[in-house]
């Protein structure tokens, strides 16, 4: 991975202020391979804050703008202007950006989910990017080498017929009504900002884009109950859905804020009429892999039997000594740059997409339609 | 528990001859902790294999029964006579054996379902037994000790109001169509012996009865997705279930026989407002609990903090030390015993009764009613 | 196993009173497989508990005895005297019954470590027994499926030749000082009962032997450091020793009963030039198995590619539903009983013999000495 | 951590060309916060190697060197040179380069064991850095955040007095012979490169650092029996070690590259009178803690009752969502930048330092001459 002589590709970032989440993360994603450096940002709408943030990154005086927009054409317009940008702003704050950028002709990278509303990413979705701009999502799971291992072993018949898809993402950290003052929970809760689901947009989505990345199969249809436990709260903090994939396998998915012990427990179990699999995020250097009739076998992160994805591309350290979230975050960032730099042909398909982001804005919508409907199953392509 | 000086039950037995699983589970049951002997059988339907089935056991040859009916009416007459007897059969043969033992005075211990019809089991709810002659379900799961620490748990209050039931039941062992040698399979397969519920009744059940069990929380209503993958095969052999119980709680549960790599993973984990419960039968003597904004705990079969239930009644050995399936069965033969004996005041609401039989009963039904009206939410209380 | 229609064999015991851990086992133990019958005992040399405690196991008033000697001359001459007797008293009241018993013509199957000293040990083991009275060492952790499985294993090479053996028994139920009000801690504490060793006589001889029964090696020498944490106690509560084996091998064995956190953490690890092998008796049920340069297995007891002894032999209910200690005890019983009917071909070389005892015994002399000598290595034969 | 505005810190490496496993190592941790930049490298002692090496990771052309003492000359003469430099070659060339970069005034981040000889290692101990340069060893274990917390829980007294260490670092790696093409296998298992350890050099050491650096223990004497068991092989492939502390606490060290089915299975227990930890670094974000008496507790990195350290200092994202292996590394390298800076005071005691490079190599010779000497106690103090 990286450190192969290529020039670092030039980032900007909107959204990633002080005390932000995520943005942290992509700024650490974007490092570990080499692959990008740090230039420029709109870092927040607040221009103190702005201004703070931009210097504690290093940036240079000019390239520090508390508009987007602003950023976009000013950046443009450089001949040492960004190549690419990270959209890291709340979910309703996605699609102004990606749109600027993608018409700027700057690759945009894009935090989950693509928008907060199914229009904004059809919308996005028929944007001609100037240039040929790439668009990156970062459902950033999907970096996991033994993901990228599962995916394989599904494409390559080892669990034969996909029947039974059971994904979960169950956390703790809303069990209580949270203060105003709490940044993460407060725009998570709120429909403005985070659009119409709560814990399904925030980590159901993850769970979802998983189980569709590694089977590779379609959604029929879901039948969902959304609930709000937590007194006050506007959006869903528990999500209990029913599945059909199109060819006839059935699935779960449970998404929930309030599970009391659960900390990031995304989980994936995937069976087949041939074989098994079960991979967890919290220890995600392992996944069991059963063939039936045969004992379980314990895959380990670039251990015996990997696959080509697991062995070669996704891999920095050998197995035994655990990577974790940053590094798959990382994968997404590094195999990114390969693609903008036109090398991108082994990662064909590893990417999440613009439409990967419309689809999951389709399981949002189409969930929290059924939910509505007391749980009528509604098929994604008729919302 | 037993060791107590109290006079060994006299114990008969129907089903169970040679080759049957169930019923060679009951009898170890039975013998464990020392409070039942086997005197009589009417062992199978064959009259050959109740022979030899009864000479292996060493039952006299007068108590070699080839019919319940003649057996219930004989031992009820000898002054030496059964006091209970384990019902072992498939489904559909459990109504009948009930009500003839019932009706001749004799304790019946039932293997669950209770029957394999909600009216079969409406009339053996109604059926007056003679003498007062009591009815145990044998629901084993609920026999384990940190099983009745959960309960005690919930019940102290310590997860606070409970949200959020997840229960599962993977297997994997019908992935494949089998053959009519097989014998467990076979009867567990066919609607005529199960009843309408394939995996539903077979295991569904007891996902089901334990989430009942330890949250004490009563179901409302049921919305199903029942699947048969299986070419040919007539009952369900995957169940997806959401579930509403009465104040709000939500749940879903997972049944499967053909989710490849599971063996008996039957799985419970129950979140309050103040916290959650995690526990696996396959590793029965740990239990998760977590209060919220606190650690993790692992508690320890008969370990620290132990709850009366769990400390007292129900452990046999210290804990590091594992029991397992049997003993779990044991101790509801056991506690069953001191209920016999008049001295069951201490097992009041542990032991499943007849009630709680009905009501898996409407679970199985309005899951499959649910099921065929496309997820429809149905209520146990109509069906 | 059992159920075969042999008659069950008349079992007395010696010790085993009201309140001992290790009676109330080994009775369980020979009831689960129905193939004895409690009917006479020398429960206690405390007359009082000895009648309250054969009163409360249903024993006649004649067949409860205050002296093992009188209950051998008695049991001796009864036509329906006991066939054998278990012997469950502390380490140095082993020895006395078992060679009244043994030469009384009544099979013996003894607690373990064997006896108390090494010279006891090497009497014993001299006696001539009257009328081929057997003997049985009850190691119990050598009846868990998975470690008769382990030792297939090995014994059919899929290890290759073994090099490293780590066994381990850390406990932390004397962590802190005990009163002499706890029965169990006061005995094991005190050199006149216990013999010279404290935790590796109760404990780290149950490592040792598993470790001996799995890989069959012959140990040469000891290297040990035994400590006594605890004020005032006597004896090692905690026990690291290094060893060689006949033909190249080494390992470690650590054995503790300060080790907080720990409850019975038994576990035994070996590793070959082919493969390893890795087992903890706290969720006996699974094993890891490694072949070089493939993934881990994990196997389960009865599950896929079993071998012999443990699939068919040893193994009561379907993987995926536990069996525990009780169980692996149980075997051993049922075995026995088969020995003791002439029927027991198929268990040669897995239970436990005079000749395992008195080399256990060598094993915590040699260790005892070595630790004395700081650290000499110090040969088994040549103690 | 990082992204604080300071600038970043010119960087150097010796050794870590193409295919190269710990010099790839060591940049990735120095990029992760954003500390460091490498500007200049002697690669490779082979000049093609060194230049193409140098290329692909942008260094400059004039910064390109094939020697380290024209390397050291260079920079400290230029005023954009160097500030600090990456030792990451094999052991034998630890010493010269360390020398002559702490001579020039240049700050040194030094692979483990310090050196190839205890020698060596003194010597490195007496130089006079110039300037005040700084020495970091990287014993990067020591970075993970849960490892910190367990140094803060002991330090706190939560242990009381600690009795029993048991360090374990089983691979299985070098199971087979390996041939000369296997770069990373052929300098460990050569004296003239590696020194006098094999196993304990390269994994012993870390395994030892890491029960000293928890504990804050000293070390007393040490026995040790180290073997060699692949037919060729010059240096130890499996270390067994008993440990003796100052005030009495005992200890085991196992060491293997030879135990199948062990990837880096480096463990730490440690149990005082109070209370008990168990970590393992191939699942490093969770630690069991156990209060004598209490449920084991699982800690997670930065969850719930986390100290200062693990909570503060060492952590980049929140609990679940895993760190590994570079994370952990990063750690040293992003708190050596601030002690580089002026501004470490927060890190005191908890960055390995030459004085722990020497203990370190005093734990090696007093192990393989206590191993020479059939395992003799051997004092570290003596050798």
């Amino acid at each position: 991975m990286a450190e192969n002589g290529a020039k670092r590709i030039r980032l900007g970032m909107v959204g990633g202020g002080t005390g932000a989440f995520i943005g942290y993360v992509h700024r650490v994603a974007s490092r570990i391979d080499g692959d990008y450096d740090l230039v420029a940002g709109a870092l927040s709408s607040r221009p103190d804050v702005a201004q703070e943030s931009g210097r504690n990154l290093g940036l240079a005086e000019d390239r520090i703008y508390t508009s987007y927009e602003q950023m976009a054409r000013a950046e443009a317009a450089r001949p040492d202007g960004i190549e690419a940008v990270s959209i890291v702003t709340p979910n309703h704050m996605h699609y102004g950006p990606a749109k600027a950028f993608l018409e700027a002709g700057i690759h945009v990278i894009c935090d989950k989910p693509i928008t907060s509303t199914l229009e904004d990413a059809r919308k996005l979705a028929e944007i001609k990017p100037k240039n040929g701009a790439k668009f990156l999502l970062t459902h950033n799971y999907t970096g996991y080498p033994l993901i990228r291992q599962a995916k394989e072993l599904v494409a390559s018949g080892a669990l034969g017929n996909i029947r039974v898809v059971q994904a979960e993402y169950p956390q703790d950290w809303l069990t209580e009504a949270t203060s105003d003052d709490n940044k993460q929970a407060s725009w998570r809760t709120d429909p403005a900002r985070s659009g119409a689901g709560g814990a399904i947009g925030d980590i159901g989505t993850h769970a979802y884009n998983l189980a569709r990345f590694v089977t590779g199969l379609k959604t029929d249809a879901v039948s969902a109950d959304l609930t709000s436990f937590v007194a006050g709260r506007q959006l869903d903090d528990n999500v209990h859905i029913m599945l059909r994939f199109e060819g006839g396998a059935k699935g779960m998915l449970w998404a929930s804020q309030v599970a009391v012990g659960c900390e990031n427990g995304l989980q994936l179990r995937i069976y087949g009429d041939k074989g098994g699999l079960e991979w967890r995020q919290d220890n995600p250097n392992y996944m069991w892999f059963t063939e039936f009739g045969k004992p379980k076998q314990l895959l380990t992160r670039g251990g015996a039997i990997s696959g080509n994805a697991a062995s070669t591309m996704n891999v920095r350290i050998p197995s035994g000594h655990p990577e974790g979230y940053l590094e798959a975050f990382a994968t997404l960032y590094s195999q990114f740059a390969a693609v903008i730099r036109g090398d991108g042909a082994a990662y064909e398909g590893l990417l999440p997409t613009l439409a990967d982001g419309v689809e999951g804005m389709q399981f949002i919508v189409a969930s929290v339609q059924s939910s509505q409907n007391d749980g009528k199953w509604t098929k994604l392509s008729e919302v």
